[in-house]
Order: C-alpha cells, then structure tokens, then sequence
C-alpha cells in the first residue's frame, strides 16, 4: 500500500509542476498584455514597476540600450514622457498611441523561474491634426522579451523592442526613408534621457534583418538565423 | 497512513481547483473569440446567443446602454442588423467589419463564476464602392467585459465596447472631428432600436480617456486611473 | 482504505487527461504563432518543416489546394521563394510581408491526437519603392487549420487560408477589382509550383462567403453556416 502511496505522490508532484508551468506561460502572457495597455495610454510610471530591479534589468529601444531599473526610469519617464505626453503620466489629448500586443511565443526555463517571450505590435499613431506636432504612423514591430519570477511574481527583465517599419498615414511603409533618422546615438549623461549603450547591428525598413529567435526549430531543433 | 491519503487528497483538491481555473480562462478568452468571429460576419442572432439572459446584463455601445439580453437584442438583430446588414443574419455582399479580437487580460473572481476581461480591436470596416453607402474606415476600441458561468459554461453578462478612435481610410484618426457625431442619444422606446439608458462620461478621439482598468497594478496593487 | 487509494488514482488519471488538453491547446496556439513568425520572413524552409508528412496533408492558397509535404514544398519553397524571395530562404532587403497571428479559436479532438484551429491575420505588405515590383498593401485573412500529434510533438496537417481582403495602401479594400484577378488556376505539372487540385468555391471582396466555422454554435449547438 505505501508503495502506491507513493507513486501518487510522485504522480501528483510531476502534475503539479505541470500546472505550475501552464500557469507561468499564462502570466507572462498577461504582464506583456498589461505592459501594452499601459503604454498605450502613457503610464510610463506604472510601465516602469513592471521591471525587475536588477543590474541586468535591460530595455532595447532604437539601437539604445538603457542598463537596470534606473535606465528603465530614463527612457520612460524621462524620454518619452517628455516626448509624448508634455511631461504627465497618463493620456494626453489629441494624442495616440495604441501598441497592441499579439501573437506571443513564449518559452519558460527548465527551472521555471525564468522565461522569454517573443510578441508583436501593430501601431497606429499620431497627434490629432488640432494639436501641436500633427503627423500621423503605422508602424510595425517585434520583442523579444526575458521575464524573471520574484518572490512568486513576473516581471520583466529584458524588453528588447525593435520597430521593424514605419509608414506615414498616407504614404506607407514602402515609402519609409532608406535610412531611418531617429536612432537614438547619444549615451547618457551626455543625453540627458539617453541609453548606457548603443548597439546598432540592425536597422528599419526596408532593411529586413529578423529579431533573433529565442528558440530552434520546433520540429528540427536548427536555430533559425539570417 | 490514512494522513498521508488525507494529504494527498487535499493536494489533489487543489490542483483540481488551479486546473479548473486555468480552464476558465481559456474558455473565456475562447468565448470573446468566438463573439469577434460572428460579429465580424453580421452573425447577429449568434452574438445575442452568447449573452447570459439575466436582468443585470448589460451591453454598452456609443454611450447607449442596453438592458438585459431584450437590450442586447434590440442593438444586435435590431440595430446593427438594419444598418449593417439590410435585415439579414449573416454576411451582405461588399460589406466589411473585420473586428479582430486580441490582447486579452481576464481575471477570475474569487469564486470562480464570473470574470472580468479587457480585449481590444483594430476595425477594417466599409462597403465596396460599388455598394450603395460607400464609405471605408479604420477604428480602435477596447473592451472591458463581464463573463458569467451558467450551468458550467461561460456567457457574455457586460459586454463594454468603447470604439476609441475611428479615421476615414484616407484621412485616419488624426483628421476625426473633435466632436464625434454618432453618439447614441435617444432611448428606447423614442430610438426603437435605442438604449436604456445614456452614459456621456467618455469620447472618441481626439478624447483619450482611459477605458477603466477592472484590475489594479499587477506590482504595486494600486488602482490606475485618470 | 485501497478504495480510497482507487478513487484518489482515478482522480489523478482524470486531472492527468485534463492537463494536457490543456498544455495541447496551447502547443497548437504556439505552433500557428511560430508559422507566422517564419512565414513573415520568408523562412519558408522552416515552414515546411511544421507541416506533417501525411498523403492527406493540405494547403489551401487561393483556390489552389496543394496536396502532402510535396504539395507544401512546391508552394513555399517553390511559388512563394521565387516570387517573395528571389528564390532565397530567409527575409530580402525591401520585401515586407508581416502576417500577424491573431484570435486563436482551438477545438482538441476527443482522443487529443488532432485538434482544429481558427486564426486570423492583417496583414501590412509590399516592397520598398526603391526596390523592384514596388507595391504595398493591407490584407486581412482567416485560417482554418487542422493539427495532427505526431510522436508528442504538434504539426499542421491541413492549412487553410482564405484572404478575405486585399486592399492597395493608398485605396483600400473598399476600391478592390469586383473580380480578383489573382486565383491559382493552374495545376501541377502544367504549372510546375501549381497545385494539384482547384476548388473555387468562395471569392474575396466585395465577395463576404463565410470560412466554415470548424464548430457549432458554443451555446445554441447549432453549425453556423451562410
């Protein structure tokens, strides 16, 4: 009897672990989710404490790469809150930009305790035509995210976001300039709200160069690269 | 021995629980998918279907508020079958309403019986040009729901659309009158295709509200609001 | 008391079968995500790779129907390399072909070993001007799929993709031809990328026939059907 006692036992802890992860790939969907409908509407406060406070806390953004919790904090609440919303935390009038997040992949550690995820975005953007600095996009973009459980709870660790194509409202994609002008190339403190780092190994469209995959193959466990 | 069985049995009962949890969800996330698919066809008589039929449902549209599944029957096969679909249940030649659903954030209740689920939508929308009422347009919106379990499978109760921002296919968002004209303004019955009740505490772009959040910061637990 | 240990071991069974409903569910959701990050990129290699060597394999591109891995291979890595690709593997300098994945709708099979799965797409597509056959436009999709469990791993069986819409970036799907001109029509060898079968039974927009839902109506039971 305590021998079958104890294959349930065993049983039952494999299936919990089995559930725990089911669970995990659940929440890391749902905290890229949550990330996204704050960006939209430029809670760039709340968007920040969705970060692990770590020194390997990393967020990619436009060949800048912003080091920890603090470099999080200058590119959100310093960059673009000046940028796009006046310098508030929270929608501003005439203004938008709705980033919706899809299609993620998401793959957790053996262990569990971390995770990546590969999602995207199709972004329409752009001030109202009544509000100072009128100009209208789509644009088009991928991540490839890490994501670490503290004290039970996800959180970001790496937001590796790279725009892969913007369009003018009316002119579209296909008429994007041959090199793109706005990558960020000041480090900071000599920009004030600038990345620790600059890696520029990629770059807009119509250069096509596809995010690192996080993961092989399913089927033939290659690694898929350019 | 009979503790350890005790144990076991407790342990079981638990993961029984997450697992019926984690179940729900995805069959939350299933149902709102299944809404988007009729909709996007004028399956009109399907969406109504998917309404628990209770004296506190309510569907929100334009300002309008819909009472009970009578309400959301006035909107769906009355309404919106006469304006986007001649009378009919189902597709018309050269009308599009493509109205993909994404993003979902769903939390459970306590309980396990109802939840609660953000969603958004990116809107194709328009009659060919050789259709009478030409006219094409872009629109974003975001949902914030009300699910309830009847009977083991799981009903729309609040359906809470708020379309965000609508732009001409030529024009886009950026050129929307500042005042949106299709707000729904007569009840029923002087609208016999009207609401309830009127809600005016929100507008479309160039207004920027935020839909409420029915969750609190995943990090901080705090409330986010306007 | 082995009454007890009995009961205790059908529960577990029973949660063991739920479970990995579960975890199938969102195999299939990841394997469809995956295809359309390779498809994205042309890595149309990779995408034969997901695809199940079965005699009944299909794919579905308009109006062609290409039968086994052999059909599939003479689709992508024979019609869409030469004609997206310039007979390449992998993404080309100034083609864009971004094919979100969105609104998944899985059904699992009673016995777990196949499943069905309803996606979408819109799509954002065309080369840069500045690169040969410059055009750009949107397109919007759905997916009607079916997946086969080969040795525990997930694969597409049947890819069934219906473009509903195409519309030019600066007219839109509203100023679509009445009659799309572009539909395989062509088998195999006589087209030597051609498919080995034509079923011609829908039409894209203004056309609006429904892609057959894999499911009846989730409360009423009842097929939902044009």
């Amino acid at each position: 009897m305590s021998d079958q006692v104890a294959a349930l036992e065993a049983r039952l802890a494999q299936l919990e672990d089995r559930l725990t992860r089911a669970e995990d790939i659940e929440a890391v969907r749902k905290l890229q989710y949550q990330y996204g409908y704050y960006l939209d509407k430029t809670y760039y406060e709340e968007v920040v404490e969705l970060f692990a406070d770590r020194e390997d806390t990393r967020v990619h953004f436009l060949h800048g790469v912003f080091h920890g919790k603090a470099g999080a904090q200058r590119l959100y609440t310093g960059r673009f809150m000046t940028k796009f919303a006046d310098g508030h935390n929270g929608p501003r009038y005439g203004r938008l930009l709705d980033h919706p997040q899809m299609q993620g992949v998401i793959t957790l550690s053996e262990d569990g305790q971390s995770a990546r995820g590969r999602f995207r975005s199709l972004m329409s953007a752009g001030n109202h035509e009544t509000v100072e600095g009128f100009r209208q996009w789509w644009e088009g973009g991928v991540y490839e995210n890490e994501y670490v459980k503290v004290d039970g709870q996800w959180r970001i660790k790496v937001l590796n976001f790279r725009s892969l194509w913007q369009g003018q409202f009316d002119q579209g994609w296909s008429k994007a300039p041959v090199e793109y002008a706005g990558y960020l190339t000041d480090t900071y403190p000599d920009d004030p709200h600038g990345p620790d780092e600059i890696v520029d190994d990629w770059g807009m469209f119509p250069r096509t160069e596809t995010v690192p995959f996080h993961y092989d193959h399913p089927v033939t466990g290659n690694p898929v690269t350019d």
